[in-house]
């Protein structure tokens, strides 16, 4: 709609930032809560700022927690000798999503990017290898985005930790699971063959 | 994802209440938020409560309005002669889109519905009365909702603005625009035969 009142606009405009919230949605969005009670709408927005501001990051590997050190950093049922990379906190949540990782995370907080000005140091690297220090970790999986910048940020990673002794591997790159060779695209069926392995029918 | 951080679980609570947003909605939403820095969630909230408090309804017909009068209350090229009574603020707002109108509105405020209490009293229904004192008025568009309880407030209000000699009318319900009768459902197509309205070659 075209000729709102001047404070729906605004709304909109503000929730129009939201991912996933285009145009129309954040109109949509904007018109519900004008048609709600102000108190009601102020005591989300605050409810909003108070579960942000709950949120922490571990103090160890730095993924999302409600503070202190996370839920998986203090279970001594994970491997901690499995030391996984990962870009983002959220990262942390899909792999556990998968449940196919029994080891400890580290939180990067991003990658290397010269052109966004994201050198080393603004990388948790040197707490990284502060936790390496112990020798408890026998293996870092390295699991960044496989675009320039992460392939970068993983090989500079390698090479840098290379001197520790520790193994350093990489997650694997190929056809998503339930996906056919129709749907793969270039680099990634390259990918696909480069990391192909020999089937073992004695196992 | 099952196991967030309870204050993600929570923030994910809170904006699973808005509309149009489902549960893996919100907790991407969540997510996105929980990245964020906390100082802009913060700005956020509060922008979306600054807003909320600058919208206001019209005191004449209770469209959104940023305070006093509507832009179409105060608006002297509107014909003041044609009230268009709709439900809910939001209603103005779909009826300006179509352009269809020139006249005034008044906002009920919802529809009786005796099941859930409301009575002719709780609706906008003595200032809608009130509007018409003067005379000026000469058709009232009744433009409500074409379930039962909608029908049922139509026709109330019908028997009772009749003593005030307005021409009273009602938008008319049939098949929607571009739309044939396989898509349209019985009671749809009842309504559009009852409708009917005579062809006039003259014209």
């Amino acid at each position: 709609m075209t000729n709102l009142p001047e404070p729906l606009m605004q709304l909109a405009a503000v929730l129009g930032k939201l991912p996933g919230i285009g145009p129309r949605s954040a109109e949509r969005l904007a018109l519900f809560l004008a048609q709600r009670d102000i108190e009601e709408v102020r005591q989300m927005a605050t409810s909003i700022i108070a579960a942000r501001e709950r949120i922490a990051t571990c103090k160890i590997c730095g993924a999302l927690c409600d503070g202190g050190h996370c839920s998986i950093c203090s279970n001594p049922r994970r491997d901690s000798g499995l030391l996984c990379v990962v870009e983002t906190a959220v990262d942390v949540l899909r792999i556990e999503k998968a449940g196919a990782f029994s080891g400890l995370y580290h939180v990067l907080g991003g990658r290397l990017s010269p052109l966004q000005g994201v050198e080393p140091e603004d990388l948790r690297i040197s707490e990284l290898e502060a936790r390496l220090e112990g020798g408890k970790v026998r293996e870092v999986v390295l699991a960044l985005c496989s675009d320039v910048e992460g392939d970068a940020t993983s090989y500079y990673l390698a090479r840098r930790l290379a001197p520790r002794g520790v193994k350093i591997t990489r997650i694997a790159h190929g056809l998503p699971a339930g996906s056919g060779l129709e749907f793969a695209d270039e680099l990634t069926l390259a990918r696909a063959l480069e990391g192909r392995r020999e089937i073992n029918n004695a196992t």
